[in-house]
C-alpha cells in the first residue's frame, strides 16, 4: 500500500472571535488573531490517500480524480475568501481556526468522497493544513 | 529509538505506458506522461531509518552506512537515467510510477541491507519519494 | 484529535567526541564532526502535540503557552551556545549527537510540562531536529 500526498494552496483571511466568550475573553485567547478586520494566510492543505496497488496502471490512487475532489469541495469555496463571511459553516457559532477549518474540509471530503472514489479504496489518511511557516495542524483520519 | 530521515536528490527521466492497456486508454489514464518520448523530474528520495542508540557514540544509525547502500544501490543507476530504458526493473512491464520506483527501491535496499547493517537494528521504516512540489509518494515499510 | 506542529529554530555549535572511545575511534566514527574545535548548524526543531479540540474556542493547544515552554527550557539554552562547553547536560560523557540533543529536549519539556499544561491534555506526541537539510532525527513520544 502507498500513500500519495497531494499539496493545494488557497489564499484565504480570517478573524478569530468566539461568540461563547467575552470581549476581553476573546482578546486574551486570541491576541492579534482577534483584531476586528480579519487578516490573511497563504495556506498549504496537504491531503494524503493510500490504497493497494493496481498491478496494471502502477498507480494506487487516481490524482486527476482527487484533484477534481479537493478543488470542487474545498478550493473554489475557500481561495480568496473570508471564512467568517463567505464560507457557510463559519456564518454561525463555528470559529475559523485552522483546527476548524481541517474539520470541515474532512467533512466536505468525506460526504463526497464516494462521487469519485468508488469501493473500499482509496480511503483518506490524513489532511495537513499549514497556516504559517511556524505553524501545520494535522487531523489524521486513519 | 530515534529515527533518523536522510535526504537525497537524483534526476531522471520516465514515460508512463502500460502494455496492457490501449493507446487510447494510456492516454486517458496517463496524461501527458504518455507523451511519447518521456519527460524528467527533479526526484527527491527520503529514507527514514530506527534504530536504538548506542550509549558510546550516542547514535543510532550509521549514516555514512546508510550513504553506501543509498548511493550504490539506488542513486547510481538511477541518477541521469531513462528508467524506461535504463533500469533493469523497468525493461518489461513495469511501469516507472513512483508507486513502482517506491517498490524498486524497497526490494533494492532490503535485498543488500545486511551488507552495510549487522544484526535486527537498525530497521528500514520508511521510504517518501517527491516527484515534484505537488506530489509525495511514501512506502511504509514499519 | 488534532496533532499541531510548531517550528523553532537555533543556530548552536558542537564537537563530536565520546570519551568511551579512543582518538583514532572517534575520527573514524565522526568524521569532520570529530574536528577539534567544533563546528555550527542552523537547527530546526519542531514540535508536535496534540490535544482534543475544545468547542469553545477551536482550538487543541495554546501555542502561547507552548512557545513560553520551548523557549524558556530549550532555545534560551542553546541558542548561539556551544552544546559541549554551555549546556549541562554534555559537559561530561554525553556526546552531543541529534540523537542526545532529541533526548536532552524531551527530558526538559517533559519535566516542565505541567507548569504550562494541566490535565491529561495536551500531550508530548513527537519532537524532530533538522541539523542539516539532508538530516532530519525524530523521538516519537507517542
Amino acid at each position: 500500500m502507498t500513500r500519495v500526498t497531494r499539496r493545494y494552496k488557497f489564499a484565504a483571511s480570517h478573524r478569530l472571535n468566539s461568540s461563547a466568550l467575552s470581549d476581553q475573553q476573546n482578546r486574551e485567547l486570541y491576541g492579534k488573531c482577534n483584531n476586528p478586520y480579519g487578516h490573511g494566510h497563504d495556506y498549504v492543505l496537504e491531503v494524503s490517500v493510500a490504497g493497494p496497488l493496481d498491478a496494471d496502471s502502477g498507480q494506487g490512487v487516481s490524482i486527476p480524480a482527487l484533484d477534481r475532489l479537493v478543488n470542487g469541495q474545498v478550493l473554489r469555496d475557500f481561495d480568496h475568501k473570508y471564512f467568517n463571511a463567505d464560507v457557510p459553516e463559519f456564518l454561525q457559532d463555528l470559529v475559523p481556526t485552522s483546527e476548524n477549518i481541517l474539520r470541515v474540509i474532512e467533512d466536505r471530503l468525506s460526504a463526497n468522497w464516494t462521487k469519485v472514489f468508488q469501493g473500499d479504496w482509496p480511503r483518506l489518511e490524513s489532511i495537513r493544513l499549514q497556516e504559517t511557516k511556524r505553524n501545520r495542524f494535522e487531523l489524521r483520519t486513519h
